[in-house]
């Protein structure tokens, strides 16, 4: 396991933006048959592309988002300030290169951002799902992308690539089609959950069904369970942080000059979070937390799983944070102890931050050196740092 | 500094029961006054105490216990099976040797466990308080508790002991009366929460406050709001459990044989969380939680609070335990650090353990041979480790 310690700063990104991009839908009837034993059909999923396929369709990256992310990965959407959530990343210049990679970005089902979820409308009664939504899990998310892929024919990915549950999804898109997948960058994830972050998930999902508004999942027309999943957010904001970055970050300064003696917020941590909390009920649905918190639960590639046959040739560099409990170091470190295990070509490193698991999205300078290199190497065929071949 | 790292177990406490014990009141017309400027009285503190004051009064400990603690610290009350929260440390022959000492336990102010609290009736009112009970601090709470030593004629006293809210408490005493207390044992504690202590302690709090059986506060007629507490209870309990602790505990075993594909437990973590959670209701009230965790994160020792005069000659044993994330270790060296640059005296013992912040009540081998010794040497009026005076 090489496992490299960087110390120094890499150059910022740099690049250009991708300017102005939009999400498009792609359906398909299915049904497509889940891991619960039950089946989901019509299936939408909302995706973004960046940059251009290749005639010999040998660069298309498909990029994969955390829990709370959507499509909407680089570049601006018409008459929006704010760019996608990997922007830093993707475009010209940067290092998931548009000016030479063609990069996807797909939803994933289960959630809230125009693919199909508990809140998309069955089908059958002509009402949202709600609780009658199947479960799903990480693997039935990669299902769906896959006939995306295959819409889009792409017969192998050059990379597949993401942080957190996208760093999941990575892991599966190779557990499940190791073929198509020439390399994968999971970054800041694990192949299972521990219990400490099944019982964080737990938690966040009493939270939002104690509410009485949640109503069992029925409330799209009585309005969201917004205290429970405010809370429950407040929860997770708590583990993407580090005790040392909400020092730096807040340390006990106060919100006014002196304690209130009231339950108002004191503290300024206290009002970022009440903040946070307030601010993800306008943007996600409380049903969709709670079944993605079960995918993620469910995620279990341990026990050879990852690599279950022989010869699988997908190239992995792996990822993680210092200062990441939420997702700490050994459980990266576990996943590349499996790909040794198999003869798999990876590569570690454990990136200095204090920014705990909000690292994978913002401490960049660490990131985009590696992550370039690896994605140049791999286009160009050429193995970790021994030159050429493939 | 002397850190010393454990790495063998020391024998268990051993010694016997105290057999049939109960918890008595001390009530006083007060009026104190707090803080925060408000008053509170009349006061009553549910106390217990073990073995016998000598005739000099020299031998009482005052025994302080953490957030949802009460008075009763040890032996059995009558027709109950279970003992006192710190049996095993406290009785004839143990650590806390009521053969030798006095030992007293004192509940706190805004608890719910026999002393004065937002659930006593306001005797303006006739009512319980609710919120109109007044915001207490760590430093309220040991001035009622000053109070009641007075009571009971003691001077001064051979020690102040205590873990989590119970080390602030100690902590508190000797900022507040060092000289009414010849030594201290704070133990998985802290000058001041940090920002993420803070977090928790406010997630816990917006739990309760978002449930709508809380009314504000005004829920005594009503019933708990049972659901928020619950939520709010889990979230501790993480905390106070470790990664190590909850992997070697619970692993991802699951509740049945197989995943259920939907929203019940399905792994035992989240059975436990749910069982610890639904405990708590019966036996702690909501708004006592709120209070008393406002009172730990207005606690701040910090910036030479701790001892703000000169020759203060309490001596004292300062514990914390490796695992333990949510009062780290790096807390109980800054409270060391802070004595030692007063020039008191003090040891400082980092124990190994993998129960997190939960070792300070279970990881007994390595506090028992500590503590006997550090309040031998006290009682016998030896100072650390060279002979004899005082």
């Amino acid at each position: 396991m090489e496992a490299v310690l960087k110390t120094e700063t890499a150059p910022a990104a740099g690049g250009r933006s991708l300017g102005i991009v939009e999400t498009r839908k792609y359906t398909f009837a299915g049904p497509l048959l889940l891991e619960s034993g039950e089946i989901l059909g019509p299936v939408t999923l909302a995706y973004e592309t960046y940059g251009k396929l290749n005639r010999e369709k040998s660069n298309a990256i498909l990029v994969l988002h955390a829990l709370s992310g959507d499509a909407h990965a680089a570049g601006l959407h018409r008459g929006e300030k704010v760019p996608g959530w990997w922007d830093a990343m993707i475009g010209p210049g940067k290092p998931f290169d548009t000016d030479r990679y063609f990069v996807i970005c797909s939803n994933v089902i289960g959630g809230c951002k125009g693919s199909t979820g508990p809140a998309s409308v069955e089908p059958r009664t002509g009402k949202p799902y709600g609780t009658a939504f199947p479960f799903i899990t990480i693997a039935d998310m990669v299902l769906a992308q896959r006939h995306l892929i295959d819409f889009l024919a792409i017969d192998r990915l050059l990379c597949v690539a993401g942080g957190s549950m996208g760093g999941m999804q990575a892991l599966q898109w190779v557990a499940s089609y190791p073929e198509r997948v020439r390399s994968a960058i999971p970054i800041a994830t694990a192949l299972k959950h521990s219990p400490q972050q099944i019982a964080f998930n737990e938690v966040i999902r009493q939270s939002i069904m104690a509410d009485p508004a949640w109503r069992g999942g029925d409330y799209y027309e009585t309005g969201q369970p917004e205290k429970g999943l405010s809370v429950a957010r407040m929860i997770g904001h708590i583990t993407f942080m580090s005790e040392k970055s909400m020092e730096e970050k807040f340390s006990r300064r106060l919100k006014n000059d002196r304690l209130g003696f009231d339950f108002g917020a004191d503290f300024e941590v206290e009002g970022y979070l009440r903040y946070r909390g307030a601010n993800f009920v306008k943007r996600f649905d409380a049903n969709s937390y709670l079944y993605i918190t079960k995918a993620l639960d469910y995620f279990d590639l341990s026990g050879g799983r990852l690599i279950a046959g022989k010869g699988v040739d997908t190239r992995f560099l792996v990822l993680s944070f210092q200062s990441d409990w939420l997702y700490p170091s050994h459980q990266s470190q576990e996943i590349v102890r499996q790909l040794k295990r198999k003869r798999v070509d990876a590569t570690y490193c454990e990136l200095k931050s204090t920014w705990g698991h909000d690292a994978f999205l913002v401490e960049l300078e660490g990131q985009t050196t590696l992550i370039r290199h690896f994605l140049e190497r791999t286009y160009l065929g050429k193995e970790n740092g021994n030159g050429n071949h493939r």
